[in-house]
């Protein structure tokens, strides 16, 4: 593709955009998104992934205010409104807070499902979860690569069974997350992470290293 | 970076590459394929990742004896040594038996931690695996950008204390993912995959699509 951006450019600069314009996003842009994620690995290359693409109105203020309970019941609860987060957290707090509170005026949700999901939660949950966010991921670094917003959310959990029994999702398929889609208003990265050195740990864990 | 390669073409090139050359991997380029993973998002920021790397011969003749173990008692077990399979899968089994046999011989593997593992599986444990898995996929992606071979295993998963126990890994902290990787006698993708049609639905589940 002759307007690729590069790679690790993009792995660089991606970061969560939860500021988005109200523009429609194009069809062609979200079948470019769905592919790139498509293309992950999946463990058996089982690709146990379908995603719901959610743009009528009535559905999204309803998940909207599933959301923003998720939303409210966890991270303001838990952080007085932000008020207890350290300074360098409060500015992804507030644009949380806003994603929250505007979700229902962004253009697409993307819910990403993992089918097949096993009956109970158990020590090998990772390997079925390990199949799903791959592709998330490959989603989020193709809206970066695409010029597009998004980020990786899960606060619907709270209320998986009223959004499957609002979309028809059968008991067998899991929401895993929900990607909310738009045109920028913010800016991508760079980002800050902790370095190389502070994670990772040669031969054994080091405990002077975390 | 001038020889980046494009985001997409890593995306849409991707796959596992399990037969590796033993030649070693250089201090480098694990740094790079560390420092990539570390950019992907993770829940509220935390970065709960943390990665071991084994070069030394006896952790690996250790960890790829557990491996092996895994691999015999699922995949050997539940496919009569791949004759159930179906003729697409029979050359990723081959690959899969290839890499469980030789994984001793892999010059590094990279376990892919996660800290403050719940101590239950529980309805929120994918937001846990979700803040993981991504970073995983950020550093399969960069061994594709940087000529790297790798994949995405979880096997291991069986011989979980074991391998804790071998490399002193507190009890909070998960082992997630094992990727070994190596310099790659393979080549990668095109890959193939369900086409988005057939996994995408529009504002409801669509029974037929599936």
């Amino acid at each position: 593709m002759a307007d690729d951006i590069g790679l690790f450019e993009a792995i660089y600069s991606q970061r969560a955009i939860r500021k988005l314009k109200p523009d429609p996003v194009s069809d062609e842009l979200i079948h470019k998104l769905i592919e790139a994620a498509t293309k992950a690995p999946s463990g058996g290359n089982t690709e146990p992934w379908a995603f719901v693409v959610v743009r009528e109105q009535a559905t999204k203020d309803k998940i909207a205010a599933w959301y923003l309970e998720g939303w409210e019941r966890t991270y303001v609860a838990g952080t007085d409104s932000g008020k207890n987060l350290p300074d360098n957290m409060k500015r992804v707090y507030g644009a949380a807070d806003h994603l929250a509170r505007n979700m229902a005026a962004v253009p697409v949700l993307i819910l990403v499902c993992g089918k097949n999901a096993p009956r109970q939660a158990g020590a090998h949950s990772g390997g079925y979860y390990g199949s799903i966010f791959p592709a998330v991921q490959n989603l989020l670094l193709a809206a970066r690569g695409l010029g597009l917003g998004a980020s990786l959310t899960t606060l619907h959990k709270f209320h998986e069974q009223d959004i499957k029994a609002l979309l028809g999702i059968p008991d067998s398929v899991e929401t895993i997350a929900l990607v909310p889609v738009g045109h920028p208003r913010g800016r991508y990265g760079p980002t800050t992470r902790r370095p190389v050195e502070e994670v990772t740990h040669f031969e054994r864990w080091d405990p002077s290293t975390t």
